[in-house]
């Protein structure tokens, strides 16, 4: 097929590639663009994919795959994305993603094929859950509660296990059971489906923990969508056998870097993209290292920060509205070296599930190898959200404060400690994922996956399966790369 | 006090006039900009005001009358924001903002100092209801709905009266009752208050035309401030003596006009501002017609454009995330012009709330004097999102079907027809008002009005009174004039 078949408007097979946002007003605005010539100085190859995290670097590994010459621009000094290196008492550790579960098959793959092992998480001992004024220890997944509040907990979970085995992904609005579920907050779910202190408390936490946003803010179809794309509730939040089974020797990061070492001078540092323009023959990207031409472009930045790109023509209000009512996570991950991991002595696992800190969930980041121990863990949602904009060392004493009322005293004297602020992150602006709000994922959800014109989406927030995540966002990757790739 | 006590960081008061959101790395950042030099060309003045919508024109006008030089950059190659003039059957029509009610006083007083006069809404004969199945003419203010509602449909005003009364504004965040309406949407809480089909359709229909957002999008607590801000429910969904009550002769766009004729070369159009860098001693605004300096900015675009702005140092984690969950509503206003206003002829107003149309409510807007007829309405809200990106021919003939149903045959022969699709806009991406969802201003509700650094913020977004209403922007403006005078 030719270039000229490949026009927006060309026929109605056009009119569904362009998607639901892009009528004949977005027709008309594409023609006019054609007019205009692009910079004689453009680089040029067949697609410019934006953003060097795992959606866009396996984006460009599998259109490269399929023949076609790339171009990678990632606004970031690094790539990665989402994930990123750091270096604590001498060990490297992931700043952002880091953990993998067994069905998150994409990135166990992608581990493999680079030669990258894997660890399980440490879970050997008690835990600790301290909710509703109820503290006590347990071993294994499900949270100790008030014992009054223990069977109520396993009835809910049950309901929100049904609730994502009924939803459609990646199109969770689809579902004739959507509308109802879109037009509340989880925390109101949470009120009509759980009497107890406990499990509201639970069920809250858990939340902030799995979308790094609060119960309050977030659509009770997108939880439940989220849970979905997950293979249900229980994968969402468990250790062992699930999302935070396992970690990778060196860092998940390493994986990024290999990618982008395959793809050599294909992936630009330092690009940010700051407008898109489209016409009949291709689009031309422009960063402030110059323009790339090419026939098609993939954009995975988030949609909140997506949407901060100048398009020519601009996007259709499906598009455009979308991307006003997807707003990233609050998160803040740190790490905390020690000695020696004090809390294996007393029997605990390290793992502390809490609704009285700001810190919190932590866990046992203690090395593979060697005597030192380590705890990483987060503020998520409102905690996270309170405390981006405080000095560091504020931040730093509530970690440890935080972290002494459970571990004991011993946490008070780290032999270092290293945060990242992903909420502050000019280029990230939140984390782990950009999360719906109600009555927007049935209205504006289509437009998170059709293309636009010549523009593709990519980026975890578009995967059909662990949406939010590493192996999401290279499901991601793979997917469009398919979908551009059938439009040579 | 000179430049160096204004110095953000320089003390516990500056502390304060920095706002919730700059901590320590914000100031180290700030200070870190010091060392950029602005560029030698820029144009010097002491304010510079981002955008000449109603909250611009009169900020900078007070700062002018305060002594104050101002440049004012407006995006558009025209004044007056989401107030815009058209002409439709020879007569000049308000394609944004038109309306007036008796306690805008701040509007009407603009409007007497530039000596344009105002008429009454027409409201003479019967309106006409079909809500929930069930079609009424009626007279007046309250909507006729199924008799057996009626009761219940006054129970429901007086609640909704009862909250916005308590309500502090323009920070609604601080009553104790603001985090239980925070977390859950309009339409929780009307399924919880309202039990008749037809009283929830009225609400629902209501939100719409109010706030041109969706019952399930907004939370409860937006919506109770929305209505405290306008001095009670009653007060934004009347027409006589409420916020349609009255309209300009001539319309309201000539009142930015004429305000920006006083500031004459102070406003520069076509000048959207792509970044702002501030310093120690100033800022820095960018704009593809030149750069200016300035000791302060005024921004005035609404939060979501507000956030495609290029901060230096990047804005503080709870105004970025402030503006990443504040999405404008969808609108799409129609005027049509007939021969005469025939359904006078039948003793009907013309006004029809339905929620059997995409379109509407709409209104009589034939004009004062003369025998032509016109009507004006809109697509809110979910219609105005599935309207906004199809061609121009289907939306209006949509609209004269859904007029033709109610007022008879003769609305499908227009003898003009003229539209605005402020949801497609590029320059608005939707209208009348960014709305929050729930979980949104009870944890960033301060950034809305917390300066940052040298950086001010108005827009009737920011309105302690008349949020939303061009009332809101011009008091907006006048708030913002006063905050940044005091910082000379």
């Amino acid at each position: 097929m030719d270039d000229q078949d490949r026009t927006p408007g060309a026929g109605p097979t056009r009119r569904k590639a362009l998607g639901f946002g892009a009528g004949v007003a977005g027709m008309a605005a594409v023609s006019a663009g054609a007019a205009k010539a692009a910079p004689a100085s453009a680089a040029k190859v067949d697609v410019v994919v934006v953003g060097a995290g795992f959606a866009g670097l396996t984006a460009a590994r599998g259109l490269r795959a399929a023949g076609h010459s790339v171009a990678v621009l990632e606004a970031d000094d690094r790539v990665g994305g989402r994930t990123k290196p750091g270096k604590i008492a001498g060990e490297v550790v992931d700043l952002g993603g880091q953990w993998v579960g067994p069905s998150q098959t994409r990135l166990l793959a992608l581990a493999k094929e680079y030669g990258v092992a894997t660890y399980q998480q440490f879970t050997t001992g008690r835990n600790i859950a301290d909710l509703a004024g109820h503290r006590a220890e347990y071993e294994g997944e499900v949270p100790a509660l008030d014992p009054a509040a223990m069977a109520e907990f396993g009835e809910v979970v049950g309901k929100l296990e049904a609730l994502a085995a009924s939803l459609p992904v990646p199109r969770p609005w689809q579902s004739p059971a959507a509308a109802a579920l879109d037009e509340q907050t989880i925390e109101t779910w949470i009120q009509a489906n759980a009497a107890t202190a406990a499990v509201r408390s639970a069920l809250r936490m858990i939340v902030r923990a799995v979308l790094s946003a609060e119960a309050s803010q977030v659509s009770m179809l997108c939880f439940a969508a989220y849970a979905a794309a997950a293979g249900g509730f229980s994968p969402l939040i468990s250790t062992r056998g699930g999302a935070q089974d396992s970690l990778f020797e060196g860092g998940v990061w390493q994986l990024a870097a290999k990618m982008s070492a395959d793809l050599g001078p294909a992936v630009t540092l330092g690009a940010p993209v700051t407008a898109i323009a489209q016409d009949a023959a291709g689009v031309t990207v422009q960063t402030p290292r110059g323009a790339w031409r090419a026939r098609y472009v993939v954009v995975t930045a988030p949609p909140p920060l997506a949407a901060r790109i100048v398009y020519d023509p601009p996007m259709p209000a499906a598009r455009d509205g979308l991307t006003q009512r997807l707003p990233m996570g609050c998160v803040i991950k740190a790490h905390i070296a020690y000695a020696r991991p004090f809390w294996r002595e007393q029997g605990l696992t390290g793992l502390v599930l809490s609704d009285a800190t700001e810190f919190g969930p932590w866990f046992d980041h203690s090395p593979p190898l060697g005597s030192a121990g380590a705890l990483v863990g987060f503020f998520d949602g409102g905690p996270a959200q309170r405390w981006a904009d405080r000095p560091a060392e504020e931040r730093r004493a509530q970690v440890l404060k935080d972290v002494a009322r459970y571990l004991g005293e011993a946490a008070l004297h780290p032999t270092d400690y290293l945060e990242e602020v992903w909420t502050r992150a000019p280029l990230h602006r939140g984390g782990y994922v950009a999360s719906a709000g109600p009555g927007v994922l049935t209205a504006f959800g289509p437009a998170l996956l059709d293309p636009v014109g010549r523009i593709h989406w990519a980026g975890t927030e578009t995967a059909e399966a662990w949406v939010g995540y590493i192996d999401g966002a290279i499901r991601s990757g793979e997917r469009v790369a398919k979908e551009v790739s059938a439009r040579f």
